[in-house]
């Protein structure tokens, strides 16, 4: 090492203040703590947190604010590409691993650490978002990872911490939960079977409310601008949505899917804001874009949202998908209404002045002119030209 | 005409009414009228079209059951293709269409007609599925459609009708409904604008059921073969499935989707058994189907199912798709668990022999032998490589 | 008919005269004629054309000059797109034809008149080219096609045209030729059967030159930028490629595809320059894009020169497929160079500071050293996952 | 290891000779060297690969002998699916190492070895393909890689041999040949460069036949089932074209592709009877084949390819894919001409009672009946609705 500091992930767990005082005690370095807030945290936990971090003896500690950066770089594009993985999960997860990732590597570059620790276990996808984002960002810097090369169990983490006079009550929540600007997750019990639900207690949100109530939400150029008519930011505009809708616990499901690492995974999450919208947005696209322009948005989108969730974020063709995603938001300007009920909501409906359903009454009876019964009949025959042929061509003896 | 026999659609509606006596009085014919049934109309229905069509003067009626072949040849793909157009409409109508035009085409040969005639209108989807269908199986057939050539109004019919002793009242309801094994779509009033819900009072079936209930689905290779533990045939499990759930007034929902002839439409829909059974089969899939068959699926199910939209079922490629889907069912087996609620469901979970997440513990032991800590870093490098190359041989001077 | 002025897409070979004779005589209409000069003709056959048809009466002519604008609007993304139809055909005629049409419209909006004609006949793509075009720029124009619609045969017309004291000798070509700045197609004759090869006078470029030379080609941002080490704009240096590469009988072959109404078509042509520029295109990308790019590139450009060839140039996501291709060329810079022999061609390699196979050597030692034989095996452990764990679920009893 | 025996993949050059020496003298194993033929193997070269390895004192030797089966589970599907790696390589080498891998794997579960090792070192993709595929057959063995391990140069190889005895004269190659039924791979030297290509020389095939000759293929269900008219299994037909085709030093080029493990690579390669069998097989399918039918069997053969040249021959999918390639090719039956030049080949044209484009003349006039010059007016403003709605709506003020 060219000196001895050290960037350490820190969430305050037990996993990362472990690693705190192994790498102070056991690696002899300086711990320069980061925690990346991409919208999950208040501004009194991230408070918590940094005093955790002091009390174990950091050399220092940073909240790096990437709330606003995290949705231009990705969420921005997850909702023109109406990405949930499988047809069912937000990626809530997997897009705040990266860009945490890229932010964690971005400040030990700024410090001029000469390593980067994490706390990742073996058997999951975020070791390896965090290993290859380092890598590419930041490949003189050596990664550390004591608890995925030590293996050791919660309870060896606990004792070594209370030799080294952290006596703090572990306890062991049911249900690991991750919070972010685009959904929680909810792991743990039940999403480690196949067949089992979670129960109502395990999501962070209750029900809370179960008068239905209308919203709607106005869209530029495909990113959110508005709720209820009142014009906002798209962060503040999710977070918004998020308090407003999160209270008829509404965008609770399990996806099962594919890890980087070859394993099914199966997680539960709530999205409220993130379901909405991308159902939202998607219903804006049906008015106001082409078949094949939704046709191959679902195919290029599809794929974006697996090379996030697989943390290819870096792959070239990234930028270049993103580039078409951006080029096909252009009509994509429009309210969208939304009935709020308990668990569960419905599009209503949109109004748009590219909707391609509504031109205006004269311009609309002009296209209407523009065929006939006959000319139907005659793109009926010539569509079935080919079939034809081929039907004449292959009978039977 | 080689004969005086013509073959009509007849649905008992005013439009094909109107036919029977134009097609009689006006173009001197004998009337060979057919109503296929899949899976929309009772046995009480069918008596009743019957004698509106006896009643009208034709030659001969006949009801052609076509349920089972329509799941058959249709229906089961859509299942294995988790077909849902636009990530939203099974199909219902589509894909009935397609089949109810196979059998009257069929029907058509059959009697030795000289022509085949339909009531669509020149406005929609209808008209090109009967015309393309009827030109491949039945191209020396003459197609009539008094309605589209003559474009008469609803009045107008009325009238012609009434001269020629038919005095029934033909109330024209609000909604137009369309009922059938995979749904029933919803057109009319609200539909017509951009921004309108339907009301609730649009939907045929209403929520009279508010306990929540469990059931589950069996599946077989893909098909399914029996609800609640009890074996049944698909089409049995399907009408079985839709008389328990639709209570819960379960799978509504608007479409906005491409019609053939390049118009947006939006349509309303309920389909409670063709979309639990979707979500269900497409999670049994999940946990049982590879990463890259999901992929694939994906792209050739949502292809499939716009083809048969568009009327092109008879593509030479639909029947490569088919073989191809048919292949990917091969462990497509187990039961899934879903909850029933007012409006709502959930798929608690699966159980099947082929799950990729549950295998026998020694042997998930034996494989989870198989990777360590260190091997995740050494797949991590390697994957990082093109990115890494990719950026050293780009960075900026 | 708001007005006299009816503009005349015209060529100078026999139907297009006869449309001038017919339009002024049958319709009393002013003949506004236009040719669209996408590359393919010299400045002497230029005059010829007008010089006939200022003869046969025509109000006014004129040439309109797009060969930079076609290739800016079209050609560009051909190349960027690599798009060879069914791997074979640049698409030499399909692409020319829609910026034609693209021309004349705009063209016939600026005199302000109220008609557009054309002399395509009923049985091929380009009477959809120009209808479909001509629609959608200028809808409110009436689109005159008289070949099509009196379905005459060659000698009516030479009929018509000498009683009308047109006398000129027609001889009917055995090919029909049509040459452009991207390749010469060659019908007729050979091509209308499946199992006959065209003959070596059927191609206009004969083989003249049979010692190999060597030369380079330079590209920018994936646009020609030079030959042979000297800057050219990319029009000039698909010309001077054109004469370097056509004297060795390069770039033939025949296409056999499909048509937009249906039916199969084959077409010989001959086009050195596209078939080499794409060729040493790709090439070039081979090096300077990652794998998934390329996999992109490949699905799109494809989908890209499909539309093109079908005429739905103006479809919304053409646009959006642009902006990705685009976007794609950023690192496509460098030299290829290739051997020309007679009949064929050899791309030899290329340099460019962008290649990802020969970075320099210092960093490539970097990166070499940052994977081991022991990180591939935990790569290839890894990869194995997902298989193994199929395979153990589902082996057999 | 629960015996001493050693499955070694034994090709009889410096490294797997190393490698026999290596396991009997320092591992103390019994070794159990196997060759597998899949084509590239003359009698007299097997015979002189057996005596090298009995005198290097393995424990006994065989030659499995699997081209017929590499054929049918693996060359089949690429021409099934025309699989041109980057529209360029036949993907000689990865093909047949796949199935090498396969037959090695087999054969050590047959004997009952606890080890199985091959001599591929830390560089390329072989050390893949091999120890990916073992995994899958053989999850129960040890892979042992010598080369790769110890990173030896070809000198210490020599010496350690030299000082067990062997004291071969192991000149060195300035290429690499690998050869095998589906081609020859060629690579040293220039392709180590970007920018150089092979010479002459390079290629085992020199041209020794100038005078064109005509030559047909025959397709049954597309698969070759004759050459020249003369009835022939696949195998011997392959075989029989690679003698008469390779005389004109057909089908040479250079690929650069991505390897698995991330970085570019550059291979020479000669395949006469794989170049002209994949372009006369894909003409046969544009003659025979829907629109469709070819774009979905492009999507799938170029990934199809891209798996087995990754390795991925076990991913599910494949099995999948190969279900919707064989049903394709129900009607790819026909014969091929094809003229060979020097360095080159022409299609000429195909017969086949399948061919689309040319139905029987009195059929073939039904046909054109079925669309008039009106009909396409029809079809083509049905066509234009979409895009002329759209650039209605989103015109500009």
């Amino acid at each position: 090492m060219k000196n001895k500091k050290v960037v350490l992930a820190f969430s305050g767990g037990l996993d990362t203040s472990y690693c705190v005082k192994y790498l102070k005690n056991e690696k002899q370095v300086e711990v320069y703590s980061a925690i990346v807030n991409t919208g999950g945290f208040s501004e009194m936990e991230l408070i918590e947190i940094e005093e955790k971090a002091l009390r174990l003896g950091v050399k220092q500690h940073v909240t790096l604010q990437e709330t606003e950066a995290y949705y231009d770089n990705i969420i921005k594009y997850l909702i023109f590409g109406n990405v949930l993985k499988n047809n069912t999960y937000p990626l809530s997860v997997s897009a705040e691993r990266i860009y945490q990732a890229i932010a964690l590597a971005n400040y030990a570059k700024t410090v001029g650490a000469s390593a980067i620790a994490h706390g990742s276990t073996g058997a999951g996808n975020d070791q390896i978002r965090f290993d290859l984002i380092f890598q590419l960002i930041a490949p003189e810097l050596e990664i550390i990872t004591p608890i995925r090369d030590q293996q050791l169990s919660r309870k060896a983490e606990i004792d070594y911490l209370a030799q080294n006079g952290v006596g703090v009550d572990w306890e062991k929540a049911q249900y690991s939960i991750n919070k972010g600007l685009w959904g929680t997750s909810v792991g743990g019990a039940e999403t480690l079977t196949s067949n089992l639900p979670l129960p109502e207690v395990a999501f962070p949100s209750q029900l809370t409310e179960t008068v239905p109530k209308i919203i709607t939400i106005e869209f530029d150029k495909g990113e959110i601008s508005g709720i209820n008519g009142e014009e906002m930011k798209p962060v503040k505009a999710i977070q918004t949505l998020e308090n407003i809708a999160n209270k008829y616990a509404i965008g609770r499901d399990v996806h099962v899917g594919d890890t980087i690492i070859g394993i099914k995974g199966r997680v539960g999450f709530e999205a409220a804001a993130a379901s909405i919208i991308i159902k939202a947005h998607h219903t804006l696209e049906k008015h106001t874009l082409s078949k094949w322009q939704l046709h191959w948005k679902e195919q290029l989108g599809s794929w974006y949202g697996m090379f996030i969730h697989e943390s290819q974020y870096f792959e070239p063709v990234m930028r270049n998908i993103e580039a078409f995603l951006q080029d096909t938001q252009e009509n994509v300007s429009g309210s969208v209404s939304i009935a709020l009920h308990p668990y569960r909501f419905i599009v209503q409906g949109i109004t748009s002045s590219h909707d391609l359903m509504t031109p205006d009454f004269g311009a609309y009876g002009e296209i209407n002119k523009n065929w006939s019964g006959e000319d139907v009949k005659g793109f009926t025959k010539v569509l079935a030209n080919s079939m034809q042929i081929f039907k004449h061509v292959n009978a039977k003896g």
